[in-house]
């Protein structure tokens, strides 16, 4: 096979473009507002400026379709320049493609991203079997326009949402997918494959501090299954205390019964020399931990403290920046909460 | 503690810098040359133009110092703009610090790259015992000015080299360290970390091809251990078979005894759906298995071939792009390569 035959099959003149929006959207909440937004951040006019903003992020959000194309395309826009220090490009304005194989999601080809406008050839040379794919969406970024390009003598279709239920995983940056090196390695999008269920991320970067506002927001999501809540490491101590018991409260009102599952903060690597972040870290453990035994004793049932238990190993190898999980850091985080959570949720 | 004392401490005010040229330089092959070139980029006037380009890279260096401050902060210079999509920020222009705690090198910090000059707090809160500090530099663009701060009340001393001996690693981007999410997680430095000798990072990103001008330059190296050949990826099949014998020939005129380990290419994950790529893979694997019997029947001793072994896991997820490894990956390379180094080693 030459070259030439190569760059003949991804090339342009062959390939005809779906717009994503004619396709399934996995891991939204609500399939309501603007189409790459996590909520329709218009309608909720209380919650924080910087909180909307960040659910205008794809974090989480996938493309499903089927296809017996030997080539997979995309043309995206990202409108916002600005590049994070501890991503990759590729996790934060990139797609990432996987394809069912033998039962299993495996990883398929990644999109580069290459400025406000990019074409990436996802795969190629690929055999014309009819292949089950999931297109992730940037992590870290807002999107405004996505097209999925198949050979033109390929068929492309729309397809169901393969993930069963809606698990809502509230959270901070490392839910939202810091430091994932590709945006199908965030945790809630590793549990989904795994568990065949839909964890659907509304991780905020430094901004999961259980507002009363956004405790609302979560609480109107319809057919909601469980909240998992892993934004400790966002809220001071005095936030923690302040704000628990409103929030379960709230969620309550409308979701009398679902389990609650929190989750205490990793470790932060920094604390391993910083004195300061070590201590900030075991206070906010503390304050969530008081929290739910007090929650219990007023009574509330089917809530859950996941218990820090070195999530991230013990070889301090498992941040990009003593914060943000690599990818060895997720995958150790995923088989520590993993169990638990599938234990609790029954699946 | 309050915020304004916190910010007080790593001020700049506060801070005495030294330059890092005045202090100890680790992983580098020969110690002539631009002290932040890999080697002597002016010398050897055969080398391919894009060889020299990429030792000019200060993938795997690192300045050893010791200090007794409580905040460490560091100011450098990276002329070159361009960022790569496939790796963050931190690992192509920021800095990596590690500190030994109980007896082990352990992450302490990141310096976090802001542009062509960067200013940056990499650990700081820290108690006043004495620490030994590596701090790793750039993996993937040339860095030209490094100046390390300290509190203007501590000491910054020059240290010994704390790994012993000099084993050369030339390969591919692999080798140089992607994708990596932060520069003390090339693989070398990893080997490095844990055997507590000297694994030299001579990886060249595309262009490990074998020329021969290389084996020369490889082959004057001084007190050289061991080579390590990891640039199976970047030579065709064709190029496998006609410079593998030529090259360990150099090599063995300077070095007749010493071990030689030939490492297969890692399986590309892309091949998982792309069958060209996957071809490729196993014909280049191939042919280096063939030149290595050759050898062997030419009377080659101390000459060895670690083959493929799923060196990335089983489970696709050990890569950012379906061709280099991530942190997962990389853990997952080392753990198999490691024992296999360390026996033929015997260290």
């Amino acid at each position: 096979m030459t070259n030439s035959h190569l760059q003949s099959e991804a090339s342009e003149a062959n390939i005809i473009y779906t717009n994503a929006n004619q396709l399934q959207l996995l891991g939204k909440a609500t399939m309501e507002g603007s189409f790459f937004h996590r909520i329709d951040t218009v309608r909720y006019k209380d919650l924080p400026k910087s909180v909307k903003k960040l659910y205008a992020h794809s974090s989480g959000l996938a493309i499903a379709f089927k296809t017996n194309s030997t080539v997979i395309k995309a043309r995206w826009t990202i409108p916002n320049k600005r590049q994070n220090t501890n991503m990759t490009p590729i996790m934060q304005k990139g797609l990432d493609l996987y394809i069912k194989k033998e039962g299993e999601w495996q990883y398929a080809g990644v999109g580069i991203p290459q400025g406000i406008h990019s074409t990436s050839t996802l795969a190629e040379n690929m055999d014309t079997s009819e292949k089950d794919c999931i297109l992730y969406l940037p992590l870290y970024d807002e999107i405004t326009h996505l097209e999925i390009g198949v050979s033109s003598d390929a068929y492309l279709k729309k397809t169901k949402n393969p993930f069963k239920g809606k698990i809502i995983v509230y959270g901070s940056s490392i839910t939202q997918g810091a430091s994932a090196s590709r945006p199908g390695l965030a945790y809630p999008s590793q549990l989904s494959r795994s568990s065949g269920y839909q964890f659907i991320n509304m991780g905020l970067s430094g901004n999961g501090k259980m507002e009363s506002s956004v405790a609302k927001m979560l609480a109107e999501i319809k057919n909601v299954d469980a909240f998992i809540l892993d934004c400790i490491p966002n809220p001071t101590a005095d936030e923690i205390r302040d704000r628990t018991i409103p929030f379960v409260k709230t969620i309550r009102e409308k979701y009398p019964d679902i389990p609650v599952i929190f989750i205490q903060s990793v470790f932060r690597e920094k604390g391993n020399v910083n004195k300061t972040v070590r201590h900030r870290v075991n206070e906010q453990n503390k304050a969530i931990e008081e929290q739910i035994e007090k929650l219990h004793k007023l009574g509330y049932k089917n809530l859950y403290l996941i218990k820090e238990n070195h999530f991230l190993g013990t070889d301090h190898e498992g941040t990009v920046d003593g914060v943000h999980p690599n990818d060895l850091g997720f995958k150790r985080m995923v088989k520590e909460i993993q169990p638990v959570i599938t234990n609790i949720l029954h699946i």
